[in-house]
């Protein structure tokens, strides 16, 4: 196969095949210069392409796995043990240059132990950054990073981070993508040692338009184009967004299901509101990236629906044809020559 | 004065005596044995009682204070130039035992600085940590702490904010607290050293009710009753926390304001619904501790109205009847002794 192809896990996630399948077929149909990879057990992908009269697309190809790395393994096992994985063979695919990206559901650790291991980082990435979408009041996108991967950091990786932040902002069509460090707001204590050393080097670097920093309650406000943070406040605040949204979306629904009536009346009422939200769903925003590689890895959302993992092979193929790894290899050569000299 | 006194910072937050003092008058109405000092200029004091008709409420007196902290002098400066101000005088009560807490709407840095300089530390504590309840989906209340005094700490002072807020909890009738620990999921990334060794220390610890890790998603379930992080972690996930809601309710306030029929029809169809949300309104939880200290002193938000800042001289009022400082100082003691030997 050449041109633009997805290698995909497909047995990854909570789901596996019943929605990588499907999800496959969506992207194949919205994207025509795309093919897909389907990586994972024979039997289980034919099932689920039968149900959906596909058995023969012919830009659709499966590579039989026979095992699958568990959500629960740990990267270091994972590591060990991955050899035949639907999830190795994946990242093969894309490192041999059989395919242009990955895409898995599964174990976030293995997936970035693994795309370390097999792509390796490029020159100038200490540490791969896991970076997504996410949605703000005006209805623009924020990319905010790092989400999880790298619970500890240092004021090089972060500024790291922000370089690689911006390149894909800028090829989300923002320019110039500006650029914030998550931080907290009191004054006498407005921030640590980290984010103060790497505010300095924001700051001093002609190539990045740093606007400072933001705090959490303004991080869907659409102030910036780019945060970033460290792995750890990163998926702390990620995933208590969803938590609130959760509490804020069950409040809703607790008011309307059940009755009818209301539901209708609801609908009614508030279909501009219905609309707010759906724009803040998650799903919409399905697809975070291991950025930093030499090779494009997405990571989806175990619990994504079929929608939702089609957003995420949508973002692996927008990627693709921006050709993200060589840009941010070339940016990174530039802001840190400049740097140095 | 004696009995329960509160000294108020009445010339701090946003928007300083229009209201505290209306505030104070109406916790003095809502407590009978409450007595109030309002420290801060006179005139400005003065004017509100008299136009809410209270110019001679014989539990309510006024210190007169020559100066204010402003909301952007920097902690250091705080203490160097705070003699006179209405935010010192207010902690200077609490120390010489003319009032039994201390309550500011005024900058935070400047609080936590004067309070340890004025009240000091309680013995086995090495930093003041700012707690707040949080509401939760089953409608009780869970305490977060630190959310952004000390955004560097190392395990026992993680171990020491468990230890306190489980005191505070306690208090607030949750017998024995779930006491978990704030940490990001993924296994492989699984929390930071930091969180690692302040989670041994717990475990081990039999006077704690240690229940583990809870992810950011989790914040509100009411899983736990005391969340413990570092105040960097805290603040950002709170703030992220108030921005997402507020982020819903102007949603849901854009879909109904403006059209006074729709808001009508939701207000008669979905009051359960208005209910929940007002339950998630921060202004209902206004009012963080800071707890560690020889006395108590609580920390309204800036912009808080009459009623969110009533909440927290409330939320005094309670702490000096249920003696915290005193609780908070046995326990540790118990604790770090077990420890020990």
């Amino acid at each position: 196969m050449s041109g633009l192809t997805v290698a995909l896990d497909a047995m990854g996630g909570d789901f596996g095949p019943q929605v990588t399948v499907p999800a496959s077929v969506q992207a194949l149909l919205q994207f025509p210069e795309l093919k897909v990879i389907l990586f994972g057990d024979q039997s289980a992908i034919t099932t689920q392409l039968s149900l959906l009269n596909q058995t023969n697309h012919s830009r659709l190809r499966i590579v039989h796995c026979e095992h699958v790395i568990a959500n629960d393994t740990r990267p270091s096992q994972a590591l060990r043990r991955s050899q035949g994985s639907s999830m190795r063979a994946a990242l093969e695919a894309v490192s041999e240059g059989t395919a242009d990206a990955c895409v898995s559901a599964g174990n976030t650790g293995a997936l970035m132990a693994l795309s370390r291991y097999i792509l390796k980082q490029l020159p100038g990435v200490d540490r791969p950054a896991l970076v997504s979408a996410i949605p703000t009041q005006n209805e623009t996108k924020t990319w905010l990073l790092d989400l999880g991967a790298n619970v500890s950091c240092d004021a090089d990786t972060l500024f790291q981070f922000a370089v690689m932040g911006a390149v894909l902002a800028e090829q989300g069509h923002v320019t110039p993508p500006r650029v914030a460090l998550l931080n907290i707001g009191e004054e006498e204590i407005k921030g640590n040692d980290l984010v103060k050393r790497c505010a300095e080097m924001l700051a001093e670097s002609p190539d990045i338009n740093y606007i400072g920093y933001i705090e959490g309650d303004q991080l869907y406000s659409g102030k910036a184009d780019v945060i970033v943070c460290d792995g750890f406040v990163g998926n702390v605040s990620l995933k208590t967004s969803e938590g609130v949204a959760n509490l804020f979306i069950g409040a809703i629904k607790g008011a309307i299901y059940g009755n009818p009536l209301k539901r209708l009346i609801a609908r009614w009422l508030f279909s501009d509101l219905f609309n707010s939200l759906k724009q803040l769903n998650p799903d919409q925003y399905n697809g975070a990236s291991l950025l930093g590689l030499r090779g494009i890895v997405v990571k989806s959302h175990g619990s994504a629906d079929t929608t939702a993992f089609t957003n995420a092979i949508g973002e692996a193929v927008h990627e693709v044809k921006r050709q993200i790894p060589t840009k941010i290899s070339d940016r990174l050569e530039e802001v840190l020559l400049e740097r140095h000299y």
